[in-house]
């Protein structure tokens, strides 16, 4: 199947930056040293990509993530790295054999997480980034009430996310601020793991035991203009519809990209806007109604939930359909 | 069912205001005066509700739209009101007994239809949008070259998208301005069908035969700006998930929000920021782990593709789910 036979929109993966980004990655933190988060491409097959790199255990932010990867085989150790109320799922999954833990960072949380049979937790400590995780200082008493409700309490996790797009050196320091203060969690939480990390700190973070980076594999606009040695695997393949004097429409919408980065780009051309099937852009040389376009999104992660499926691509070839399998809540 | 069983996030659309909205421009645009743009919802079952209100022509912006409505039993007059290249989904329909009626501004786009067996097109006019639609001056010369590939030409059809936000009075100045210059294409083309506006205009526009509005029937915070006799009838229902000294956080993120149009709002609180799966704020009153918070989109069309399914809402009741069935491409 060639590209040309592709109804558009449609999402694109060049195989060769994909499995350049996973190598380099893997080759950077090998094995347990990379947890990788799914939640960057929802995608079952890329995550056996990266099983097959050597990483065992993955990153999930949503229960139904938890659930298709275990489906699909890849719940040997599953992370989901986020609060729920609800866990009967998880308890479900659990008493299927999967390994499931799960962030708490209230009483409430550790209640869900032992009535829902989850059985595993890390507490979540807010180093700075203000959103979930308690107070440090009350991570100790946490993980108390958690083993005093029958929890196995394996660590603690602090996700630096407001230092990603921060420049160097000054990621590098503030990035060791924010792990000094989760190693001093750690120590009154006990247990072996402290994870934390994403794409834009995996080589700055050295004190979490785990890094748990999703967008290195797929990349985007905004991260990519950090420097990191990976590629922007990722585009949304469109067709020129229409073509006027002073611009031209490819239909590839905000339905079709995720926004919250603001505006895709095309190379050798000025991007004026997004509608809902449309982006309007200034071509610098002619286009006709019927070319190809990639449109590169501002940011992967909201773009991949809107299409049903990615395609590994190696020139005009399509090697691979894969569905977009973990969707949804 | 009640609201508090459903799993979060999820779509709720409350059934009164929904309803008022439906009837409230019924009566402005009865019949065939109103094409509901089903691109706003992309629900057959929420398109069978305004179909009882009289309206049998419907809007769409994607094949999948037309093949969703279609076989639903709602393909009687289905506008597909943007340029396609790729028709043969939309003849295999017409050749199945649906009606459908595709936009043409091209050599391209006219050839495209005869060869997938379209049968009948509107000639689209740019009418100071700037996205896609002949110059008007061109319209004539292609509809005559419509007619010669023997295409039935029904009209002409010029979306004043850049006016649905614009304040009045000039709001209302502008559009006749627009419809000047799309009447005087129709006149040169010929056919029946003078298809424009939307929710922003569907009373300034008086010049059109018929309205493609879509958003007056959930409304989001934008238009909800204008003051049409519109309710917001959608919101995205979250769980507190996390609750520290100086806010609170919600597991209602970007991947359930449509976010060009940029933060969601929550009544009685601030809205600080949104990730991939939590939405930060600061509530008014304090907020407990478990409370159940509905959050406001900015914008509902990409909100409304994020999920698999709606539920119709009357208080504290679940009365119907309907899946989001014309998702995709």
């Amino acid at each position: 199947m060639l590209i040309s036979d592709l109804t558009t929109p449609a999402l694109l993966v060049e195989r060769d930056v994909l499995d350049a980004n996973l190598a380099t990655m893997s080759a950077a933190l090998p094995g347990p040293r990379l947890r990788p988060h799914v939640k960057a491409h929802k995608t079952t097959a890329l995550a056996r990509r990266q099983a097959a790199h050597g990483h065992e255990g993955f990153t999930c932010a949503t229960v139904r993530e938890c659930e298709v990867m275990a489906a699909a085989g890849l719940g040997a150790d599953l992370l989901l790295a986020n609060e729920v109320l609800d866990t009967r799922r998880l308890g479900a999954l659990v008493a299927d054999g999967a390994r499931v833990t799960v962030a708490v960072d209230s009483p409430e949380t550790i209640a869900a997480a032992a009535a829902g049979g989850v059985g595993e937790v890390l507490v979540d400590v807010n180093v700075g980034l203000q959103r979930c995780g308690c107070p440090p200082e009350r991570a100790g008493e946490l993980a108390a009430a958690a083993r005093a409700a029958g929890l196995h309490v394996r660590g603690v996790m602090g996700y630096e996310g407001h230092l990603m797009l921060v420049p160097s050196p000054e990621r590098a320091e503030r990035t060791r601020d924010a792990m000094q203060v989760l190693l001093r969690a750690a120590a009154d939480v006990g247990g072996e793991v402290v994870s934390a990390g994403g794409t834009g700190t995996y080589l700055d973070n050295i004190w979490a035991t785990e890094i748990q980076a999703g967008s290195y594999a797929l990349m985007d606009t905004a991260y990519a203009r950090l420097g990191h040695p990976f590629g922007q695997a990722l585009s949304v393949l469109g067709t020129v519809i229409s073509v006027s004097p002073g611009h031209a429409v490819v239909d590839v919408g905000l339905k079709a990209l995720g926004m919250d980065h603001g505006l895709p780009a095309i190379e050798g051309a000025e991007v004026r806007r997004c509608s809902d099937e449309h982006t309007t852009f200034v071509p610098a040389e002619p286009v006709r109604v019927g070319d190809r376009v990639r449109v590169l999104p501002a940011h992967v992660d909201p773009t991949v939930v809107l299409h049903e499926r990615m395609h590994l691509v190696d020139g005009e070839t399509v090697l691979e359909t894969w569905p977009v399998d973990m969707r949804g809540w």
